[in-house]
């Protein structure tokens, strides 16, 4: 499995760390054991996918060892203990490179664990190593390769993050959004990803450019795995300073159908190849014959003005991106133009002709927007969509980044289910849900699988 | 004036850079020789005030050479160039210690400016050095000693910025405030503060606990210094993401009567010495003689019921803080307890003890009072009280907090007005505004000036 090159949806060859987690507890299996086939898979695999920015086994291993003997012990330190994963590298690891895909950071070693980092050690999750981002998560692509094809873009930011998954190489992988760098890479290595309510999972000691849309993704094998991870994170860890933390538990919850889902073109749909929206369509009547209510833009009048808000948001939500990116990368642009990309450079000029009165602007139409989006939510369960413009590009750095950018700027929970395919590459749905009802959108994400995979019961 | 030690409000002997400025423009004097008096009453005064954990007067000279070159040529780079500046050691300083108050960082030299410095530097403020500031701005106190009592404390946790500008030694320091610790210095070494709304001035690269209640703060000499710094950060330096910036110009705005004022107790009124109250009470007096109608507890109901939340406030307010705290402090105390205080290791245990729903209900409790803060809004232009209970005290390691408690909570701009003495002390008089009307505070302040000093005219 680890050397397909094909897509399968119902069969994709991703790990579960929570099946695997059974193995622990009974005995049948060790931490230990299921990090060396990560490692086995890396090594078969890296060469080729380059998910990776620096990979530290041997201290992988003591923990690892560690996480044996509690197991053993039968004193867990929680549902993460023993999980290999990999952290993209714009969040701060004590002794790992830390260099936010840029040259200004090279060689950055941090001396302390950022909250992400420090949270998973807290639990006993085995950091196995950093992956690749495009250059400060929004600049020049790194040299990650799609690992269902060598010859397409993972997407970005969290490329390497999604290719590790997407790859089998680890179970989970920590990505982040601010635009659409969760869904897309997602959706294009075929991954789970929940990126959730913005704050939800504690952000701190990371790139010095938490702008106003940064959240912090899971990309995972399994919805089983992306769900503990975030909800672990962010209960035990804790929020981002203001926001509340996830609810629930770090089990999968049940299934849930929903009644009504909102279906949205966004301003992506027109760029959406034929096979792919064959492929979404095909899902949407599947739903449908399993009882679920699809309204779009022609069925409901708070749909199709809510559609118009999408095709206005992406120049909003640039005003608001480049206002916010003043500091540091002004700064940066000032001090070291030699280590930062043209593209980067360029924000940083744009950046510095935002107005105060423009920012001001684009924040309260972000406002009117969310209060739109909840709106929706009296009479839909979620919204749901793509969560890419069709699969990897080959042409395009990291991709369109359109599906991912509107649940960026409300701040809610989003989801890409890895359950379609396309000219035999992934292709992910997109449940959007409100504010806080990140738990909710779990529920549904579960069902889902069923009415896709199995068709009509 | 330098060496004084009786505080006398109506002539402080506190500097004013605004109208040093006017010099600079016209010849009559030049930045560099600013800066040497400033350096002069450094090297007289530093020895007991204990202001600074760092200074450099080299670099700071070629800065202020720089200066004089730009308005000979009367090419002036902002309202700032040219303008001393101490810097509260939470905030990333290139070059210079930037160490937070905490041995965990001893010795940490950032490469890279924080938001605040950069900014000031781009407009040509002459960084001269950092202030003390309590252990990670909340735990032990530092070595500073209040300009006007040596025996008595600056206040905390900005007691550095206090006390460098309470001292005359600098026009203008930055400080912050998560708690009181900008109105609470500002009010015991008697200089002017503006804590802005939430977000106005971007925080980013500081101390890495920014919780939701952080407010950078602007200590100052003049009301005129502290409002032009406050508005060139924002508007050109930039808001922190997600909030807009500051509205007006940097020029101090004109003096404008407020309407009605609400009078507030807060939980800290039956904890003021009589003395105290006095000096408050003849200033009320003063405003009521100019045409100020000046409504209480007892006068309106809407003002007793948002007394009450006051007196709920800290309890919340703690809640808050602690769960937004555990990264990093959980951590820190992990890694490196014999590097922390008691205080310190102390929160970091209870910070561990805070429930997710805890925290969910504190954030709601939180948005209910903003609500009803916002409502009095409608009938009064501001709210007045205390900024301190009573004078610097002797025996409290860093003095009471609990004037300065609401106004962080609730996210709205507060000033103090070092307007009053008490026992040959000062003492500050608080404006509690509305959120993002920072503008018409600083007008009211104005106003109060002449209102407070001339008596009746």
């Amino acid at each position: 499995m680890s050397s397909c090159t094909t897509y399968d949806p119902s069969a994709p060859g991703l790990l579960s760390f929570a099946k695997a987690r059974e193995g622990f507890l009974d005995g049948s299996d060790r931490p230990r054991n299921y990090l060396e086939r990560c490692l086995e898979t890396i090594s078969q695999r890296e060469d080729t996918v380059r998910a990776f920015v620096a990979i530290d086994a041997d201290a992988a291993r003591a923990v690892a060892d560690a996480a044996n003997e509690r197991y053993r012990a039968g004193k867990p330190l929680s549902v993460l203990d023993g999980m290999p994963i990999a952290i993209k590298d714009i969040f701060d690891t004590a002794g790992l490179p830390s260099e936010n895909g840029s040259l200004v950071y090279a060689g950055r070693r941090p001396k302390f664990d950022g909250a992400v980092a420090a949270n998973l050690r807290r639990g006993g999750a085995v950091i196995l190593g950093k992956t690749i981002t495009t250059e400060f998560a929004f600049a020049a692509p790194g040299a990650t390769r799609n690992p269902w094809d060598k010859l397409r873009t993972p997407g970005g930011s969290s490329s390497g993050s999604a290719a590790a998954v997407g790859a089998a190489m680890v179970p989970v992988a920590i990505g982040s959004q601010g635009r659409a760098s969760t869904l897309r890479p997602a959706s294009y290595c075929g991954t789970w990803a929940l990126k959730t309510s913005r704050g939800a999972i504690d952000w701190r000691g990371s790139l010095p450019t938490p702008v106003s849309t940064n959240h912090v993704g899971i990309l995972a094998g399994s919805l089983a795995d992306m769900w503990m991870t975030a909800n672990w994170l962010s209960r035990t860890g804790g929020s981002e300073a203001g926001h509340p933390s996830l609810s629930g538990e770090p089990s999968l919850p049940d299934a849930r159908r929903p009644h009504r889902l909102a279906r949205l073109d966004t301003a992506g749909w027109s760029s959406v190849p034929a096979p792919a929206k064959d492929a979404f369509e095909t899902a949407m009547a599947a739903f449908g014959r399993r009882g679920v209510e699809i309204a779009g833009r022609a069925d409901d009048p708070a749909i199709e003005a809510f559609e118009g808000d999408l095709v206005a948001l992406r120049e909003q939500l640039v005003t608001i991106l480049l206002y916010e990116m003043r500091w540091p990368i002004v700064m940066l642009a000032d001090k070291m133009p030699e280590r930062m990309s043209d593209t980067a450079r360029e924000r940083a000029a744009l950046a510095a002709t935002i107005t105060p009165a423009d920012y001001a602007r684009a924040l309260d139409w972000a406002d009117g927007v969310r209060a739109r989006h909840s709106a929706l939510g009296e009479k839909y369960d979620a919204c749901v969509t793509l969560s890419s413009t069709g699969i990897a590009t080959k042409g395009m750095p990291v991709g369109d980044m359109t599906f991912g950018e509107p649940s960026s700027l409300l701040r809610v929970p989003a989801i890409n289910a890895p359950l379609l395919a396309s000219q035999g590459m992934p292709l992910g749905i997109q449940l959007m849900g409100l504010l806080h009802a990140d738990l909710d959108l779990v529920q549904i994400a579960h069902w889902m699988i069923h009415a896709v995979q199995r068709g009509e019961d």
